[in-house]
């Protein structure tokens, strides 16, 4: 059997131990991201956390400085997880229709849904501090980039209309789903989102005019 | 000659009154109106505006008690000018797709060109305040009441789909037309309102598909 060299030995510890510290780090993440959800944010301590991800509280502490930065942690996995998903709906084997239709409802489903973070990164009140306005617009263009290539990819089929921005056209529909979620925050206008979420895809989608307008 | 009786004389100076005092009014709305939009709010101070409307600072404090009231008559001013517009442009002898065309375009040349006047109701940092919250609602509800009437005409006429909720469906646009709004002062995505406003018409009226959808 051939002496293992002692810097191999050194990187396989390391990633042991690299390893072990991201398994931490997702137990810490799980852990909070149920307690703000049941909670909210707010009347979650950082004991609470160490007590349900079954750590001491110097371990949480060494893997994050804050609560703040653990909601952003949060707000990341929550983030990372949605776009991963939007991604794969997007690359589903359906038409550009059905494939937008999808993005559209999955978005006002996680709005609804994810109430408590999503005011932790958009907030009703004031601008949100810089660090959460990275994420923002970390999490808006990705998915505004995943709406673009499933426009792109239907005007080249001939499904779309072949005059649409794609640029222009995924604002307007994410300015439509948002508007849907601020209505229910600021307005206190009670819309229920299963019942909308398909009047907004059959907007984005298909417009108001039943007959092509004359030009 | 009847001689004229006490109570009437005294009611046609009250109204003789009124009508000077209205007119001082007008004329202040617009002296600070003019210099909002060259100087910027902030940097108007009370005496520009009595010397612009050739009053004194007493008359011009007796009309307003301070800037930030100025600064609402200005905004109901100009809201009220739009919410007539809009109600002109809606009740033109066009099809439904032609007005509603129209008022996105109005809404969306507005929000442009009064930069200052909007961010006066719709600050991009905080909350506005109380007063400004009430207006900024009651134009929001008369601008959507004078779409949904368009979309329920068109709705009766057969220009319209059927089973589109018009509620919904002039919420959707607002919404549209808002983000371009947000877009330009939040994102700082340079949107060049002329670029954009037929687009947004476009989407809110045709919608992406060309053929419609199998359902």
């Amino acid at each position: 059997m051939q002496t293992p060299d002692p810097s191999e030995v050194r990187d396989l510890k390391k990633r042991l131990c690299q390893r072990r510290s991201r398994q931490t780090e997702r137990q810490i993440v799980a852990a909070a991201s149920d307690l703000f959800a049941t909670k909210g944010y707010s009347s979650v301590t950082m004991q609470d956390i160490a007590d349900a991800a079954r750590i001491g509280k110097a371990t949480l502490y060494y893997h994050t400085p804050s609560k703040e930065d653990l909601g952003l942690l949060v707000v990341d996995a929550h983030l990372d997880r949605f776009i991963e998903q939007a991604g794969e709906l997007a690359s589903a084997d359906l038409s550009a229709a059905d494939r937008l239709r999808s993005l559209v409802s999955a978005l006002m489903g996680w709005l609804a849904a994810g109430r408590e973070l999503v005011e932790f990164i958009m907030p009703e009140r004031g601008n949100p501090p810089p660090k959460t306005m990275r994420r923002l617009k970390r999490f808006r263009s990705e998915y505004l980039d995943v709406l673009e290539a499933i426009v792109r990819d239907g005007v080249a089929a001939g499904e779309f209309r072949r005059d649409v921005d794609p640029d222009v056209a995924v604002r307007a529909v994410l300015g439509m789903i948002l508007h849907f979620h601020i209505l229910t925050i600021r307005f206190q206008e009670a819309y229920k989102i299963d019942d909308v979420r398909d009047q907004i895809a059959d907007l984005a989608l298909g417009g108001l005019l039943v007959r092509s307008e004359p030009r």
